[in-house]
């Protein structure tokens, strides 16, 4: 994973049970007060909730679904410990563009960026030197049984745990930050973990790192191009996110002009699997995965039905 | 798992990631200010240490490794709103004798009553009618995957979450025992679980179902009892547990004559794998598991090595 994603050394890698965790895990070790999510859907939304769930004070700066916020609309005055940003928006399908991140790490200097890649990863480009923490889990972009989260953090995170830690406050337990991190050391776990999760990512990982990256990243940004472009001649589908600056390269929403059961219906005859709307948007929505283990000829395929005039 | 271990219909079953997970859980929402845990060991005491990482006044009666906490030794005077009982304490192969439930219930009738069946389910007998909760992983006599624990609650310890809520208390987010609950009346979850790991348990559970608990049971007492009487018989190791009340039926531990990994070697050169001691005891124990898995004939065939006066 190391190698693949050139996650600098100044970075622990750690595994949990889930990406969720992760957002519960970095709250308790590194948030004593206040937190500052960047929200325009469901899953940030469910970031923001954990960390007042927690009893933190977590701000909230919304963006429109299918958008994402903008650098300049967060609030001016207020000293987050952690800034929360969703690099793929799966609900929505919006990406916030790199181009932002300086921008909010100047804002806010003093704060931990974090930034979460489910969805995204492997297929990420990330400046390490504007974040400090960052994690995914392994059901998407990796293709593997769910049940296991990925979970980067730099010394400033490690840090910050271990002053709250001295002030006596409650970082959590077993899987605390520095817990993790302790046992990371030796390449051992604080509890038995999803070993054979752990055993099929670095295979996964190995696999990839053969073919490498570079012609990884070139596939998924050519069968992205072909899907925008069939949703954009589709008589059935139109991109749900408006701003190509915006537009996820993995996970791909589409808002349809007919129910999107229908769609999915057809589509789903001819072998391929489309999931339907997120949330409130089930029935208006599809949503196509752009995952490295989908192929350029499925995708392909997908483009042809998506602008086929009489397929409904 | 309902149907196998008997579950009144009063418990909610739910699944997290490990046993250990629950250790926190539980506390998170079911304890405001004190616990109070029978500790013989180093599982006993992990959750002891769980609790007080977590900022609650947890207080800890000992017994000596090897033997269990008698009831006639619990504090009285002391209003704990949880007790755990360890009914397998897997570092040193001590039970806690079912006789002893009714008498910690009678003497602490306000709290629940916690009992870890890690390592022993799914051959236990509990009278559920006295305890609250119950919790265990899959990777011990279930033979699966590690990587997902279950966890068993009654209305009592909902009840109790309630309260805490109410007063406004955090009991954790995604993953409290009411988020959990509420998810799992609709057999769903708060966040992608071990998927896989339910599938297998599923499986494995319906494979002991058709078995029968009786048999399996009857299986596991008997096999127990063919390593005791070789234990009892072998010039190499005696039983740790000297108590036969205290005797675990699914993990034996022997205290080796000789240093235990001579004998580990010895035996795996006949295909067998004896765990080493826990912790401190890694070079003076060995350990057993005698679980659904193993089989009469492989348990024979190590009582007859531990027996070989010209093993070593």
């Amino acid at each position: 994973l190391r190698s693949l994603l050139h996650i600098p050394e100044d970075f622990t890698l750690v595994f949990t049970s889930s990406a969720t965790e992760v957002w519960e895990r970095l709250t308790q070790s590194c948030v004593e007060h206040q937190s500052l999510h960047l929200v325009n859907g469901s899953f940030s939304a469910k970031f923001h909730e954990i960390a007042t769930q927690l009893g933190r004070k977590a701000h909230a700066v919304e963006a429109p679904h299918g958008a994402c916020v903008r650098p300049d609309a967060l609030p001016t005055g207020l000293h987050p410990e952690l800034v929360a940003i969703t690099y793929n928006e799966t609900s929505t399908g919006a990406s916030q563009p790199q181009e932002d991140y300086a921008a909010i790490r100047a804002k806010y200097p003093e704060a931990i960026l974090a930034v979460d890649i489910v969805s995204a990863a492997p297929v990420v480009t990330l400046d390490y030197s504007l974040i400090d923490t960052f994690y995914f889990s392994v059901q998407k972009g990796f293709g593997l049984p769910a049940g296991l989260g990925v979970w980067a953090f730099n010394t400033r995170c490690i840090q910050k745990a271990e002053q709250m830690r001295a002030k006596g406050l409650s970082i959590g337990s077993y899987h605390s930050l520095l817990s993790l991190a302790k046992q990371a050391e030796q390449y051992q776990t604080p509890c038995t973990p999803n070993v054979l999760g752990i055993y099929l990512l670095a295979k996964v990982a190995g696999d990839m790192l053969e073919k490498g990256m570079e012609m990884i990243t070139r596939e998924t940004k050519y069968k992205a191009a072909v899907l925008y472009q069939a949703m954009e001649n589709s008589p059935w589908v139109r991109p749900f996110v408006e701003n190509q600056a915006y537009r996820s390269l993995t996970t791909l929403v589409g808002k349809t002009q007919v129910p999107s059961e229908a769609l999915i219906k057809k589509i789903s005859e001819k072998g391929l699997i489309l999931g339907s709307g997120y949330g409130p948007y089930k029935k208006e929505h599809i949503r196509m995965a752009n995952f490295p283990t989908h192929s350029k000829e499925h995708i392909e395929m997908l483009a042809d039905l998506l602008e086929n005039k009489t397929l409904l």
